[in-house]
């Protein structure tokens, strides 16, 4: 397990992050003193994963505090408001910034709203982690001795509090003792698979390769994965779920070579609020991701590219969805609206 | 059309090629003077593509006679077949040299085979060429006005004597008026997709948007892409397809979305002594392809990637094979078998 990448002092009133955009060539923290610097680590990805938004979300409603406390004309919701938006497609960010805002009542004073929300943070960061175990423990089972196990992007303890969600499961099958690999698929642009899941699975000795994503379907030819197993960003209530772009294709490919493809997550990336994927917001992010890799410049500068952040899974490729409270199984309309009762 | 990439000066006896690796930043040629350099070209990728290999190696085999002529214990057999194998996936390279190998005849002087060598070489890159342009021709009325067709790794003119393949076909239907876009999918490890495709279209004109690999299927699922065209390295007697690692992926949810997915390739790519592709070799290239892009690590040293250069499309998922004797449409074993009466 990994140092805690979120930190938060209450005394210095400070969120130390590790900035993810360094690894694994550097361990780089990433301090935030104030809302600015909240939202800029959230928009540039110095930290993301779903749960791991929602924890620093949950801490950044503290600095929104710390700004209306400075500045009198600033109004209190419309920075929560700024703060749960800053990504788009991650629900967990919003659902942890609505899980604060049920605490405001007007008499309280600031005081009186920081000390809850700085408990109320630090138990969702705390739960977080639980939640994560629970979840390990819901889906270790699925992966046997032997298999070869394929992930996409980071659903680690990076993309968490802390565990983490698909390799939160990874990590409790590895707990029971059994002997299996890892393939990360290295998620372009950010690399997120290759850059953060190979380094948390080298530094927890559990065997891992990467892969090119484009190589996918050439390596469940081979035989070469028995499961795939990713996180999510958002559920809608029938089951679709939106992940790291990239993974609609790996769960296509899993169909056809009929490979099971399971997601891993919380109830908290469950919107039961959203019907269908359709409704999902699908964040566009800058093309020079795709043009540019650290100084090398690989696309000419005159010519743009697609960069949706997230893609849409429809339910029926979904073999099953991992959860806190044991494993969703289709039809989602029903396992999902039970697990809400 | 972009000058010529391969251009071989009989009087200096230097192959001068266009070096691959640094495009689109620099247009540094690669000189090469003797055999060794010739073999470095072609495995290093300073000249990559089938039909290109199958130019490249035909007047790689006057260096091999040069060097024969200037070391008394060369054998050049044995320097033949080492060129042919430089790579091993694509067989036009194999196709070349083996037809340049038929011209042996060892009651003949050196003197004399060379001169018949340049000659043939010269004729198979102005063939190449020709032959192109009949795949153009060929393939053309299958992209209509508004398409967006998606293209694999580089069919182009830098991966043929000149024209190009899959991107001949885009420069046929260009020149036949046809207002479309195309989008080039980036094609990890290297990059051909977005360094040389998107690089030779936006010369000639042709709108191109560049697309990270793993977000074809979200691409489709948005109705983004009309018709996919790739190259191909090797095809089988069965019209199972080796090309560029990631094709069979893209044809796979071409299936799944119902779009026409064709290879474009000239029939010195059939090869119908390979009877269905679990026959055809596929190349592994050193992981740090994958683990290092430009000065920039983006794996831990310490993990390690899969590298398939190629991957194999079974013939079910091509809706036709693009020749310069017309459309080859399956059953693949009949009309291969007739395009080769």
């Amino acid at each position: 397990m990994l140092k805690s990448h979120i930190e938060f002092d209450p005394e210095q009133k400070i969120l130390d992050l590790l900035d993810q955009r360094y690894l694994p060539l550097k361990k780089k923290r990433f301090i935030c003193k104030d809302f600015a610097d909240v939202c800029y680590a959230i928009k540039n990805m110095v930290v993301r994963g779903a749960p791991a938004l929602g924890v620093t979300g949950a801490y950044g409603c503290i600095f929104a505090l710390e700004q209306c406390q400075k500045c009198a004309s600033c109004d209190l919701e419309k920075l929560l408001d700024e703060l749960a938006e800053a990504r788009p497609t991650a629900v967990n960010l919003r659902w942890a910034v609505n899980a604060m805002r049920e605490d405001i009542n007007k008499k309280d004073s600031f005081d009186f709203l920081e000390k809850k929300w700085l408990a109320k943070a630090k138990l969702i960061h705390e739960q977080d982690i639980r939640i994560c175990q629970l979840i390990g423990k819901s889906g270790a089972n699925l992966i046997k001795d032997g298999f070869s196990v394929y992930t996409h992007c980071n659903a680690g303890a990076l993309a968490t509090g802390g565990y983490g969600t698909a390799l939160g499961v990874i990590r409790a099958a590895r707990q029971q003792g059994k002997n299996f690999s890892v393939i990360a698929g290295e998620t372009r642009p950010l690399f997120q698979g290759s850059r953060l899941t190979a380094f948390e699975l080298f530094e927890d000795n559990i065997p891992v390769k990467v892969a090119a994503d484009n190589s996918c379907a050439f390596l469940m030819a081979k035989n070469l994965v028995d499961i795939v197993i990713t996180g999510a960003d958002r559920i809608a209530a029938n089951g679709d779920a939106a992940n790291k772009i990239g993974t609609l294709g790996i769960a296509i490919l899993a169909n056809y070579y009929q490979i099971p493809f399971y997601i891993a997550a919380p109830l908290s990336t469950i919107d039961i609020n959203t019907s269908t994927g359709s409704e999902i917001p699908i964040e566009e992010r800058d093309p020079e991701e795709v043009g540019l890799i650290g100084s090398t410049r690989i696309m000419p500068k005159e010519v743009s590219a697609y960069n949706f952040a997230f893609d849409v899974t429809p339910a029926n490729l979904i073999s099953g969805i991992i959860t806190e409270k044991g494993i969703l199984y289709p039809p989602y309309d029903e396992s999902v609206a039970n697990v809400f009762k």
